[in-house]
């Protein structure tokens, strides 16, 4: 199946044609700039065009991935060329305007599916991503329908199904009202001069918290943030009623009406969907990072992991410093600095198995005389119990001459890291009456 | 040491009264409800008395704990009593007024010290949470300013020392402004009648955060929240500010002014301090709800263990059904419907222990035959590193008649939770040719 991303040189486009072509689809984007295209159709390994209406119609899939500015007008130039039977999608974070724009251009024999990955580039898989669809009654019926539902499923992405006006309804709310507020907090706090880093030494977890999800909100790309605030048409209202309702607050501050603002802020609380349950997840979520603190405040001097949480790698080594924000490792006399919000500590299994992948492993051999009664298998099992031990197997069973009458002799082949494991291994053996050969 | 907490019934100085008893402090609770204290202190353990002053003269540190807009008039009512020689602090959340306060009416040979816990009463310790003190340089070199210092950094308590103006600035951002500027989303929301369990299901899992922060802040004390906007004599002008801010991004969208937008969002995310790691923390807090969700996805039919994050009460038992808001644990045909955001799941190692500390144990008694050479103690030790015995020890060794030239009888006593540990551990030591007598 071809897939043509129009607007894949970047962005979720990118992350489009590198899943899609990761899939096994045979996938083209285009792109307005010729050399950044095929320098990046030579990385993902499939095919460049310039044209986007030559993609198009040479496609079994078409997704527009452009601009939410540019969204509507690549559709009114690609939607009339797309092959018969072929699907055309968009990606926008806007759903109305789109949609409209597919009804009126695409060719009766096309199929057309407006859609919205309610998730940017950063992710590595669909599992578990909210993606919104919102198809037309007839589009559900058609036979593309179907296939796009069932690949999303195979991929664990939460698919919801919703109608364009409602879609961008909720978004005025989820991104709209937020994102503007989250910009404006940061850009007061700019006005008045404060310096946050200093703000934070007075904060709770719970402040710090809320102030990493605010300046996650503001770091955003700000031309998406700009084309959602501005393509969005129910997002005018969102800001006259937030204005509105700021007013409303800020009056009852300054008439030091008591009763008004605890009516209001108790009010808004009730309306907000089950509180309890807002506390437990945010009380977990600020545990789990002070719990990482605590770890590594009883590590120091010890062996730790630490695991990159973007790159992925891991550095093992002693932990010779750790101040708020670093963690100093040791190894071998090379010191590694570790930027704290940026790294994840691994439990003792996973250091452990990362040791395993990573050390060399040494393979020994031991022969030991036990009664005859003896069981091998079980001998071998338990040496591989031990914490040192990566692997025991029985390689020789041996009764005859150079073996004491109602004796055996048991050889047991077994790989370890650290080569002081043979005592331990040689201990255990001789613990239970075995004599070493 | 007597420490009296004018205002120790509710709150956080009922939370202070009770620490404080526990640390062995001779503790005296005010409060204006006679009933009230008299209940609370028979709870806590500690004198009630109704009179703020009797009860501020004969102690050798007065707390006072009452809502920020009575504080001042309790500082001027309490402290020309204090006993001399004694410290008066207060609590309170904002701290120009109370410190003019105690700085006018505290007399001579009176130490004072201006103090703000920047935590609830919610907490169970100390241990990280930071402490906001705001001394005069005089009172730096009193009597019991080292003191208190002391004492909390033996607590592990954070220890911030400022001035009352700058505390003051500090908190009409930290508290004043995102606590203002979450109340007016949340009603925003309301006025504008969306369902936000429905906005949910649009939502990332950095929205799902982000919402129950603001969940998290709109469902605090209303009380509390509108004393903290009416107290603090900066929140007016941050405020303003923050109006003054809005306008112009609304005004920016409203004009369709790309540069400017896109220029300011920058400028303020610049101005926060390091993004990335705001990021990575957010980016680590949102990853550590989503592996516990993922690992009781993939425990559903097997034996879990779920502590409650608020009364420490572990469920253990097969995790029958998992729904996104409800787990279902069946033991003894007992079923348990637990809330997933209240509850933590243990890991393995958590798991084993609870059991050793409230499951019955069984002790058995075996005893087994090995050649003369083996080591007692290492047979004991092996046999604890079965994942099901849970001690070990050796009772008894022998030799001599019952037992045959060269071997050597050892008994060993060790202690199960589940009694079919007995096989495994009688298959062990006939694994190394020891012969059960």
């Amino acid at each position: 199946m071809k897939i043509t991303i129009i607007g894949g040189t970047r962005g979720l486009g990118n992350w489009i044609a590198r899943f899609l072509k990761s899939k096994g689809f045979d996938v083209v984007i285009t792109g307005r700039n010729k050399a950044e295209g095929e320098n990046v159709s030579r990385k993902l390994g499939v095919t460049y065009l310039q044209d986007n209406v030559e993609a198009a119609s040479h496609s079994d899939v078409t997704i527009v991935s452009v601009p939410i500015g540019v969204t509507t007008r690549i559709i009114k130039e690609v939607a009339p060329h797309v092959k018969e039977g072929s699907l055309l999608m968009d990606v926008t974070s806007v759903k109305e305007e789109p949609s409209e724009a597919m009804r009126e251009f695409t060719p009766e024999g096309v199929d057309y599916l407006p859609t919205h990955p309610m998730f940017g580039p950063r992710i590595r898989s669909l599992d578990g991503q909210v993606v919104v669809l919102t198809p037309e009654e007839e589009v559900k019926k058609s036979r593309w329908y179907p296939k796009v539902l069932e690949f999303l499923e195979a991929e664990n992405a939460r698919v919801l199904v919703t109608s364009p006006g409602n879609h961008d309804r909720m978004m005025s709310i989820v991104q709209g009202l937020t994102h503007f507020s989250y910009i404006s907090i940061a850009a007061t706090i700019e006005k008045l001069g404060i310096d946050i880093k200093e703000s934070r030494k007075f904060a709770s977890p719970v402040y710090s918290l809320m102030l990493d999800m605010i300046a996650r909100i503001v770091a955003q790309n700000p031309y998406l943030c700009y084309a959602i605030q501005t393509n969005n048409r129910y997002i005018g209202q969102t800001h006259e009623a937030f204005l509105e309702t700021f007013l409303e607050l800020k009056d009852m501050v300054a008439a030091r009406d008591e009763r008004d603002f605890v009516g209001a802020m108790s009010s808004a609380a009730k309306h907000l969907d089950d509180l309890e349950a807002a506390l437990g997840r945010s009380d977990k979520a600020i545990s789990a990072l002070n719990q990482e603190v605590q770890l590594l405040k009883d590590s120091v001097g010890k062996e730790v992991g630490l695991r990159h949480i973007y790159s992925e790698t891991t550095h093992v080594g002693r932990l010779k410093e750790l101040s708020p924000d670093f963690a100093v490792l040791v190894r071998d006399e090379n010191e590694t600095r570790l930027k704290l919000s940026n790294v994840e500590v691994l439990s003792q299994a996973e250091l452990v198995n990362w040791k395993l992948d990573n050390y060399p492993q040494k393979v020994y051999d031991v022969s030991a005389v036990f009664p005859e009664s003896c069981n091998p298998s079980i001998i071998a099992e338990t040496l591989m119990n031990l914490s040192n031990v990566v692997e025991a197997s029985v390689v020789d069973v041996y009764t005859g001459k150079q073996v004491e009458t109602g004796k055996k002799s048991v050889s047991i082949r077994y790989s370890v890291i650290n080569p002081d494991a043979r005592f331990e291994v040689e201990n255990l053996l001789k613990g239970f009456g075995g004599v070493i050969r």
